[in-house]
């Protein structure tokens, strides 16, 4: 079994995770996230205060990309995911994409303004995240299209069979997204 | 679509959340955990460290009955289970029991000392949860058998035909089990 290991990405901030995972006659445990063994790793202690589970019945389901002003450690309870994130943030690296397949062995540490995004695999995928603010209904924050040119995310199952929510179809493209501005302190 | 809603039981802070779950047509989504509307209805402000997954892959695996010296957030991320859980804490409720079924729209909120199990209802199920202290190799936690006559949980699997770990097997009986202490403080 794989040791725990954390891999830093060309997204300042954006860290991946390989997570042991525990098999037997069962089935398998994980310790999804555990404070104190990634924080003495190098992840922020980022405190987090809601569990998001999103289930997708097919294969193809796609949704982002998504910049809210909160840190998210994302993963996948069942299924697999394309999983891939621009960042927003303003400075030399907005316009910066990373990708990875995601399955119950990865998570991924997304930084506050770095847009979020995936597409399920499999049918039956439970994707799972913490967040580390609370989201609030009628609040909007700045997304990108799924299908933005000059992000050229190479999904694997093409847009056009995808399913989609109407609001993400209706992002902008990157030209006119407005950098997420650093965090006031 | 349901109100977030909690609901005490006969074991003193053993408390069951009926979450909302957003259906649309991707899959659904949900506030597993959400800190702050959860403490407003009464829920312990728990402060979880860790986040553990554990896969099923056959209807019957049965885990339990656990008592470590943390409290956990229970949930599930896809399929169901029927959970159960006996007080082993010191005092007048020690050997009280509960049980119910859990879906994705219950989460069930368990104190330090009241022992947790569970027996997966379908195949491929994942058990989602939260706890507030770091576990360790190598200790040991009072451990109740799963077949006790005394705590009698009625599985709806019988035992003999579930799938469970040689540890649990071997666990004791409710009048060998030392009741857990409150914790110092
Ligand atoms: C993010 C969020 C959403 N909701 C509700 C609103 C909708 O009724 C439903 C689905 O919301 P969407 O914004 O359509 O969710 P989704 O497209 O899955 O995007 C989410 O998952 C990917 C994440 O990047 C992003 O944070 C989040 O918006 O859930 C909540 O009740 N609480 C939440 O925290
Ligand atoms: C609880 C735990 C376990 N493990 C490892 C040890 C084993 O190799 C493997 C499975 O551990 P078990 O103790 O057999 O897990 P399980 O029977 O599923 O019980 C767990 O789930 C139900 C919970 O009530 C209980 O806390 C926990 O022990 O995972 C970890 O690496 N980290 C952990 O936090």
């Amino acid at each position: 079994m794989a040791e725990l290991r954390l891999e830093t990405t060309a997204i300042p901030g954006l860290v991946v995770l390989h997570l042991p995972v525990h098999e037997d006659s069962r089935g398998w445990f994980k310790e999804n996230w555990q404070r104190e063994k990634m924080v003495g790793l190098g992840l922020p202690d980022f405190g987090p205060v809601q569990n998001n589970m999103s289930f997708n019945a097919h294969r193809g389901a796609t949704r982002g990309i998504h910049t809210e002003p909160w840190d998210k450690f994302v993963s996948v309870a069942t299924g697999r995911v394309f999983a891939a994130w621009v960042d927003m943030r303003e400075g030399e690296t907005f316009g910066a994409t990373h990708h990875v397949e995601v399955g119950p062995d990865v998570a991924v540490f997304v930084p506050r303004g770095v847009g979020n995004s995936y597409q399920a695999l499999e049918d039956g995928t439970v994707y799972s995240y913490l967040v580390n603010d609370h989201w609030r209904p009628g609040q909007a924050y700045p997304a990108l299209n799924l299908a933005d040119e000059s992000a050229a995310i190479p999904w694997p199952i093409p847009l056009a069979e995808a399913e989609i929510s109407e609001k993400d179809l209706a992002n902008p493209v990157l030209a006119d997204v407005t950098p997420m501005a650093p965090k006031k302190t």
